[in-house]
């Protein structure tokens, strides 16, 4: 079975944006200077799942930012929505976290990069992620678009390391417990 | 002026406590075993403020754990509805954030120990925090009372250091820009 990883940022108060959207807090003190891993994150990873939220940024990308396969799960979403441009590039499915699980297994995916915040929160709450980078940028936002929701049962975490940049982040990696 | 300071421990998802007020999932892995610094920040602070919430839990507490004198912010307890045993020990005030910290240095404080959710979400929004000690607990709860709330502004913090202990807890430290 494909495993699913998650790689994000959050501020200190645990949101992956501003209510608008908005990222640009997400480098303070030149943490775009820094390397925090995500090169080789996505040299691990076979492909991208993400919602539609973050199809909606990600589409505006130019150049295009990934090599590998994307699929966007999305109930509105259809294929014929795509820019023309990215031709098989992109796959827009109306399915489950676990049937989307199941077919990129039958297309040969090993790992599955699981992107966007309500995509994240369905994908833990169906047992389906294996392990959790995750980011803390030094900032508490007050509102925003939350990385975190409603589980329907506690998940144990294992610790498997912090590293911490000159500019204030905060990154740690965490195996989720079956 | 009086500062305020935090050292509170929270899930990974935000959460100081599950619905009920439940804390035992604070010590997973041999946690309870480590020191994480509660006994040296205790000493550096003059006294506790806390909020009804955690005087409602606090006031179980026996033999009494504070030799400082704590505050319990509160419009609907008075002094009467304390047990008699504490004496001076505590004292109940009805008053806004900046007002407890008005009369606290009068008295001479200079390091306020905020504790609470509620509270220590309102006197970050009244600007009255001037650090923060925050040790994450690995396991995500996926519902709980929550260690953030909204805020008036965004608050950028600099980040002090982080510690990670072989239970999995990681500490970081964070002073909050002015």
């Amino acid at each position: 079975m494909t495993t699913g990883h998650i790689f994000i940022a959050s501020s200190l108060d645990g949101y992956i944006a501003r209510q608008d959207g908005d990222v640009s807090w997400l480098t303070p003190n030149g943490a775009e200077k820094e390397d925090h891993g995500y090169s080789a994150f996505y040299e691990s990873i076979d492909g991208i799942i993400m919602g539609r939220g973050t199809w909606d940024v990600a589409s505006r990308f130019d150049p295009w930012p990934f090599d590998k396969p994307v699929i966007v799960l999305s109930s509105h979403l259809s294929q014929a929505d795509l820019p023309p441009g990215l031709g098989g590039a992109v796959q827009v499915w109306n399915c489950s976290p676990h049937e989307t699980m199941q077919r990129v297994a039958a297309e040969g995916w090993n790992r599955a990069y699981i992107d966007g915040g309500k995509l994240i929160q369905s994908f833990l709450a169906a047992s389906l992620i294996a392990d959790l980078t995750l980011t803390r940028v030094p900032v508490l936002l007050g509102q925003g678009i939350p990385l975190f929701g409603r589980l329907p049962k506690e998940r144990a975490l294992m610790h498997q390391g912090t590293r911490t940049f000159a500019s204030g982040l905060v990154q740690s990696h965490y195996q989720i417990i079956p």
